[in-house]
């Protein structure tokens, strides 16, 4: 296995403001060239302390990529550490100078001298051109060991890397490649997902499984180092038993969000929607509009965050909102099947609840969501209680309602809906 | 200047996937204690690789932190790779058995065998206790280096580092502490902030200006160290020049998000609102609801992706929709209009815009977004062309939307909305 690390420079990167995020494309695209990153480290814009980290990775890694420093001012000190620890001297490009110039010209601005720094380059360095910055990135071979130096700003250190670095971390690659399978579950909570998974998992040792969670969401990654070329058959198989023991939870093996498989159902079933929200005001319709054509059967909803709207825009009676309350069975019901009347789709789902801090009672407490869904037939809704803050507990019903509406849609039957009866 | 260091442990977090986040609430911890943190590495679970970080912390930090690998398993290997490379042994520790064993005994369960791993403790080291986990929190003094091992789960580590590391890490702390202001920026770009701002902040070389930028709002964050009780008044000096040469764009001294400060100028108005949301479809009205309170004025809204919700929902004529288009300041203005009079809301504030990929053309691109606001006496617009691709174009568009509605309530000669004319 070869083995790369990575070093991101720059005393931002060390405050509580900021991450290091360029890391997690460069690992993935290493992963995938057959590289295992065992390092990672973040350093400061300080002489003694880049020389020091550079000087350990040299001894211990394959590749390494060092991500930031290259900058004109005198705090971007990646260049002139790189070359004391290598021996290297540094000379000033005259081809180089004369892109960055270029660059300035073309904004129609002279190139402060303070910009020449950017020219210096390693002696023996190969000169990698950046299509969206001045600072040029740099790729040295010292012995066997491979060094490439990256601008900061994620656009420019992206488009190099898929342009002049991947080629070459591929030609000096090792005979393994990772990889990578992925399972996506709704409805379930992680210790849930993990109870069924780690029984099945554990068996395979040479599959590295990742757990992950947000928003009432949980997402498994299976990785196998593999030969190039080769199907990861351990992973693959192990991907399969987890869907069999999963079930229906698994809304997607490919990546998609839950919010696109969606939508696919809906397009394909030739429905259309529309939505009313009170509690999540917005985050459930920003999540279905969020898939390019999601306008082939998304038509609008209503914002119902008071009682007001939600009987003037949706139609709720007043007699239903007095005597059950705004967060009910009744009320979500009528949302859904007013919302759909008022937008003429063919569906209504609606979601009410008390997202807090404030506003729960012991009978309806903070948490307390219900989620409405209505068709031509009528409508039904779900009850839950989700914990966490404010925000998270908005987010995880936006989830739980694309939930509902995605059991109803992968319902072979099509079950109308309300009163529990079947219509074939 | 005492020298902190943070050491992440998980091959998890050498993954594409997962991130050390733990290091930015510690990094804003140890910077107010008087820390400055300058090395942060990401480590997996593997025992050379730990204890060669280890080491190598050893040699150059006054504070070590150590997140992760406390877990039952074979792959947690934090504990002995620190033993190992400070000479002390493991040994049980009796209380913490009995700690862990009463953990699940809560929960109805036995404990694991597995689990007495947990309490191997490292000789002569404090044992912090963990109220949410099973893994004890370490603290060991090696000479004059402080060491903290903590359990990866954040709120886990936050509990003790509140509880128990806090006093610790301030009992050992230097004479220096780091005080922070902010500014925060709306209506302009980076650039603009930077040309404005650095010829002033380059002129305080002691205190840390950063700039960061997320969708269209841009925070300036000023880091100056001082003695214990002391003001950073260099840093208020910088702070107030910066507020002097930005102007109005600055919306918050204080980190209050924007909402919140639109939010409390509404209440102070005796405003109430309601949103039309065509492409942005939520996003402006998720963010105006995340803010406690905000039921005080937020009343409601409708999500007018399609035309037929457009002019069923907030009235808006066909005509103006056949001539001007569903993007045009008089649908913007109309749909700002309807939906005032829809929720009978004292304003309307309306998006309606091409968020992409699909959908440009030559006159009217993609990223064209029109804002609408309607008060008793009127309404305005105002056309934006923002780049990126469809998430952010829908983010700045919310952040614009917010931006249009400040500057109006901001204006102190309460100007009526439309055509221009004064109303005092």
């Amino acid at each position: 296995m070869m083995r790369a690390e990575i070093i991101a420079v720059g005393s931002e990167l060390l405050t509580p403001d900021r991450l290091d995020t360029n890391s997690l494309f460069l690992t993935e695209r290493l992963n995938e060239a057959g590289f295992r990153v065992h390092f990672k480290t973040v350093v400061g814009d300080d002489m003694d302390d880049i020389e020091r980290v550079f000087r350990a990775a040299l001894v211990r890694s394959d590749l390494i990529m060092i991500i930031g420093g290259l900058g004109p001012t005198e705090d971007d000190l990646t260049r002139p550490a790189v070359a004391r620890v290598l021996g290297r001297r540094l000379r000033i490009d005259s081809d180089v100078i004369a892109v960055i110039r270029m660059r300035f010209a073309a904004r129609g601005v002279v190139m402060p001298q303070i910009n020449e720094r950017q020219a210096q380059v390693i002696e023996g360095a190969q000169v990698l051109g950046n299509p969206y910055g001045t600072a040029p990135a740099m790729w040295i071979e010292e012995k066997a060991v491979k060094i490439a130096l990256l601008p900061g700003p994620p656009r420019e250190l992206q488009a190099i890397f898929l342009q002049s670095i991947q080629p070459r971390v591929e030609a000096c690659a090792g005979d393994r490649r990772l990889a990578r399978r992925s399972l996506h579950v709704v409805g379930m909570t992680e210790s849930e997902v993990d109870s069924l998974a780690a029984p099945v998992y554990r068996r395979y040792r040479d599959v590295e499984t990742t757990i992950l969670a947000s928003s009432a969401q949980i997402s498994l990654y299976l990785s196998q180092w593999v030969s190039p070329g080769e199907e990861p058959a351990r992973a693959i198989e192990l991907a399969s038993r987890l869907q069999h023991v999963l079930g229906n939870a698994v809304y997607s093996t490919r990546g998609e969000s839950l919010e696109a498989v969606v939508g696919t159902m809906l397009r394909e079933a030739g429905h259309t929607i529309s939505v009313a929200e009170s509690c999540t005001s917005g985050m459930l319709a920003m999540r279905m509009t969020r898939v390019p054509g999601s306008s082939d059967y998304f038509l609008g909803g209503v914002l119902c965050y008071g009682n007001d709207v939600k009987k003037s825009l949706c139609g709720v009676p007043s007699d239903i909102l007095d005597r059950h309350g705004a967060v009910s069975t009744e009320v979500a019901e009528a949302l859904a099947a007013g919302v759909r009347r008022a937008c003429n789709s063919s569906l209504g789902l609606s979601i009410t609840g008390i997202a807090g801090p404030g506003g729960g009672t012991a009978e309806k407490p903070v948490g307390l969501v219900y989620i409405g869904l209505a068709d031509q037939h009528g409508s039904e809704s779900e009850r839950r209680i989700i914990p966490g803050d404010r925000e998270s507990v908005r987010e995880r019903a936006a989830t739980y309602a694309l939930a509902f509406l995605r059991r109803f849609l992968m319902d072979k039957s099509h079950r109308a809906l309300g009163t529990g009866a079947k219509a074939q």
